[in-house]
């Protein structure tokens, strides 16, 4: 994908994030990029394909950061495991925060209605599920997490309890603060060893 | 509110599982409720209000059905909390289950944009944290949870973990059974006692 797809796509972000899902049109992705509907159009041929395209580089993107933090293994498991979460949770990195959950909540309340989207949020859902698995196996071998706990229930368990916490953030305005202090209790109390709890 | 006031809001229930929000309209709740639009708007001005009294009845009938699970002490506490997730994650009672939590999943959605469905969804969030939290102090009070479990942290949690679970069932089709398994998994390994554990 050239540099021009790219900047439209990175402007569908910021047009998302600003108008939300129902009302966004080719006209505000094209204000937001600086540019005319028409170089728009020639890079994409409607709103649908640009919104499937502009889903698959949200994806290509995540994924490119859940891993990143996976490799990153000079820190421990539990750091690793909270650093992964607090991408979904906390993203500090996009000062468009709030609003893009916001919007992508519209998005993944679509799903049942459109294949494309519901296959883009299966890839989501996945993406996470593996990468809690692997750091969470990875802290059972070490002993760093407790040898009893199951890395397929945690890992189950723990994606949908960020499911439910993104969501909880945009339908009842809950902290993201908030949301990770819930799943760093899960893994403080439920993941290291009783030992650690008691320090 | 009288009886057909209530037949309206119950056509109400099958319409939007059948239709879906963003489409619903007046007629199609007339023509579930079999009757005339002008009736309809005899006991409802518009649709605005009529989906406003929708999700107060809504929210009415979901408080008593979790009320009286809480207060049905002949069971345990492992048994009445995972009867209380079931409302929300497994509802057999509704044979429009799925249809109504896909579009429930589209109202929830819009909850950003519209502070009386906002207000509703709080009520909702704080009545199942409510129930969860009760069940689960009963439970550590008797015994028969663990006397290490937080119930603030343990409600927390499970509030969260039901209310991705039912996100996931809409996006991912995450079968019912599978949300089931994964919370009574963390209730029979997190809240009872270790010696449970080892059974």
């Amino acid at each position: 994908m050239d540099d021009t797809a790219t900047e439209i796509l990175e402007a569908t972000y910021r047009a998302l994030s600003r108008h939300g899902y129902a009302d966004l049109t080719i006209e505000d992705i094209a204000a937001e990029a600086d540019r005319s509907t028409a170089s728009i159009h020639y890079y994409f041929d409607d709103k649908e394909t640009l919104f499937i395209e502009f889903l698959e580089y949200l994806s290509d993107r995540y994924t490119d950061r859940l891993a990143s933090i996976d490799d990153d293994d000079t820190d421990g498991a539990r750091q690793r495991l909270l650093a992964l979460l607090a991408v979904v949770l906390d993203d500090d990195a996009e000062a468009t925060g709030r609003e893009f959950r916001t919007a992508m909540l519209e998005v993944i309340a679509q799903a049942p209605y459109n294949e494309a989207i519901r296959d883009r949020m299966v890839t989501f859902d996945e993406v996470l599920f593996e990468r809690v698995h692997a750091i969470v196996s990875t802290g059972v071998e070490t002993g760093e997490f407790d040898d009893a706990v199951d890395p397929d229930l945690a890992a189950e368990f723990l994606v949908s309890a960020t499911t439910g916490a993104f969501t909880r953030q945009v339908t009842i305005d809950e902290p993201p603060q908030q949301s990770m202090e819930t799943v760093t209790g899960y893994v403080d109390a439920r993941l290291l060893p009783d030992e650690s709890e008691n320090l």
